[in-house]
């Protein structure tokens, strides 16, 4: 164990806001904060795992994208701007956060969108390769619309998608039927992290390949696709990347893969060469081919803003360091949550991992009844966590921004919210569109 | 013929610079102009075909959608701001443009991406009605794109692509096998209108449906989706929308199919109710079933600048005074490229239709030594147009803000480009990544 996991375990059972002080004037990651537009200063801020905070940098370069390169480039920058481009060089620096190579990885499109792509590759290898291999292995609680876009695909391939409850039990769910196993390496839910090299072995070993969601994952753990020998992978532009709302997502796909399938959303961008405009479509060499339509500009200026903020971590130690601070902070916030609301709230409980392997940048609470009031009573507070149905109160950490203090001062309005009852007051139960 | 049209006729054999001041002069939509923001004095910009210029409003609505909406709202504005119902917001405001009703259309996604949700559901509605018919009808020369998209589809339905080399013999295509035609309503490289109605018509009898792509047409010239009876329809924002580079594109469906099949990029944005993350899909009532990914809200906000610009032509007669003046401009450039350019390159010819109701927004030349470095030479002296390979040169007349005199002075460059040979500059000939 480090000294620095020593000092925090010598904070147990509970920690003090003077003690989170200290712990902000020696955190090294601290400047980094400086990096980012934040709004009211009371505000506590730790749904960075749904929406990342604004880059100061992001503002003036999207005014630049818009006003200098689109209002007076207009169409010469697509090559004097380089906007053609766009989705390689802002893929290439997600690369370095993922354990990819340059020119391995394009940003394009939504994650449910790139998934589509992947997933159909995957499979359509192994119809190639092993035909009798025709199920699709993921997890009951992986994300939605992960699970979604393979139900899709697997009726239209008939094939099967094969839930599995219990994360222990993925490995042994692996066998001569399996074409693929699809997970989400972070789960949204409560913050489980999969090993993803051991099950990626245990995938080959069975004859499966991998389709791996980092969604929670890039720009919050260290991530090794290559050390890992996966096959394919997708991931979020708007969470800990900081990309802004519905920022482009990526796709990677492992070398070995990316030449040998013409995956189905075959747009011009594509194409080996698409502004020849020929009628029959030639696939472009590697993960080019994975793009589809034109690329999305002002989506793509804006995450390249906010993936620019986490590699400005590498002089720092880069996601090594980022990783050590996020589980002092997740670590931190189960304590005190323990220590101080737990005591208040008999049903609430902590449904992330204790264990540091396998915890994700996010700290989860389960408690059916009060989960939903909580976390809106919280939010008018000033600290933002979320709601995930049906019982879920999550709280993303991300050490890019996030203070030790938050971390004090988020478990201190939880356990008022609890020991004030201030959950019960009707305007906390009214259900939001978006929650 | 309308008395406008008739003055337009009275000029004829050749504009002269003062006819063109004076057409500006008394042209009730020049104030339309001002919404955008334009590049320097001299340039004349006939690109908007490709790249629709920037409105004045759409750099501080960014600015506020960056700063204000995510740099202060943070997560919140998913409601505070109404992002979750951008798509539908906006796809509201292109539905007036083309005919459909609101709740019909959604804004998301590449044109691309939605073309395959389209022509899937399109080939799925075949298949369970009518399993015999598997041919897609459509033109060697629609975009290729939209092609290749079909070109996938068809190997995974098991389906054929047919293509047809002239336009006129495309109703002709049609019959017991065929499944969809599959067009663009106005060529790309010619400016060639279908006739929406009759082809539909023509579709229908045969027992086909029909899947229209407006990328050429949206804000260019009026569309009856309802009034044609077509089926499905997709198309771009970042062309006469005004929407900025890679803005999102549109999808509609009829109500009649839009409930009747679930397509198959099966994102959580297409989900009866996203937020209660349920591990089966249920899809949404209606078009909302054609999203699939997180709404990418920067973007979108973009485009619905854009659309607003479009919008604002209403009090002065909307799509239709808009017609007009894009077939007097287009109409114009083509009589003045042939009384005083044609006489100059032998082999240069105009392949757009002269037939006023077969003509888009666009007026096209073609010859196989001239166009390229033609092309690139009026780009050098501020007209912008562009090259389509293997030998188009392309101008895009946008009547909300292109003026008479940008066609007197755009054919006047060509002129002097031929007659002094300038073309032949071998800075001229070398090419771009984007033509």
């Amino acid at each position: 164990m480090d000294p620095d996991t020593t000092d925090i375990d010598s904070i147990a059972p509970q920690l003090f806001r003077e003690d989170a002080e200290a712990l902000d004037i020696a955190d090294p990651l601290a400047p980094l904060r400086d990096q980012f537009e934040l709004p009211e200063s009371g505000l506590v801020y730790l749904d960075g795992n749904s929406l990342g905070v604004c880059p100061k940098a992001t503002a003036a370069r999207v005014a630049d994208v818009v006003q200098g390169e689109w209002g007076q480039g207009l169409i010469r920058s697509w090559n004097n701007a380089g906007w053609i481009d766009l989705p390689q060089r802002v893929g290439d620096k997600i690369a370095r956060l993922v354990g990819a190579g340059p020119g391995e990885l394009v940003a394009a499109d939504s994650t449910s969108v790139n998934l589509f792509k992947v997933l159909a590759a995957a499979l359509a290898i192994q119809k190639a390769l092993a035909p009798a291999r025709r199920v699709i292995v993921s997890e009951t609680h992986n994300f939605p619309t992960d699970l979604y876009i393979a139900q899709a695909l697997a009726r239209e391939h008939g094939c099967e998608l094969q839930l599995v409850d219990d994360a222990a039990a993925l490995a042994s769910a692996l066998g001569a039927d399996t074409a693929v196993l699809m997970l989400t390496h972070v789960n949204y839910r409560n913050g489980a992290m999969h090993d993803m090299a051991a099950l990626t072995a245990a995938a080959h070993a069975a004859g499966a390949l991998t389709v791996w969601d980092l969604a929670h994952s890039a720009g919050a753990v260290p991530v090794d696709l290559h050390g890992a020998d996966a096959d394919f992978a997708v991931g979020c532009g708007y969470k800990y990347l900081n990309g802004g709302p519905g920022a482009p997502a990526f796709v990677w796909v492992h070398p070995r893969h990316a030449d040998g399938f013409e995956q189905p959303l075959a747009g011009w961008m594509g194409h080996a060469a698409p502004f020849e405009f020929t009628p029959g479509y030639r696939p472009a060499p590697g993960i080019a081919r994975y793009l589809c339509g034109t690329p999305a500009v002002l989506a793509m200026a804006a995450l390249e803003c906010g993936v620019d903020t986490v590699l400005s971590a590498e002089p720092l130690g880069g996601m090594a360091a980022l990783r050590e601070k996020s589980l002092r902070l997740t670590r931190l916030f189960a304590m005190q949550v323990r220590a101080t609301c737990m005591p208040l709230a008999p049903n609430l409980r902590i449904v992330s991992p204790d264990d540091d392997a396998r915890r994700g940048s996010q700290v989860c609470l389960a408690d059916p009844e009060l989960a939903y009031p909580v976390v809106q009573a919280l939010i008018a507070r000033g600290v933002i966590g979320d709601f995930r149905a049906p019982d879920i109160l999550r709280f993303g950490f991300t050490p890019l921004y996030t203070r030790f203090t938050d971390v004090w001062d988020a478990a201190e309005h939880l356990r008022q919210v609890l020991e004030s009852g201030q959950w019960r007051e009707p305007r906390f139960s009214q259900r939001q569109v978006v929650t």
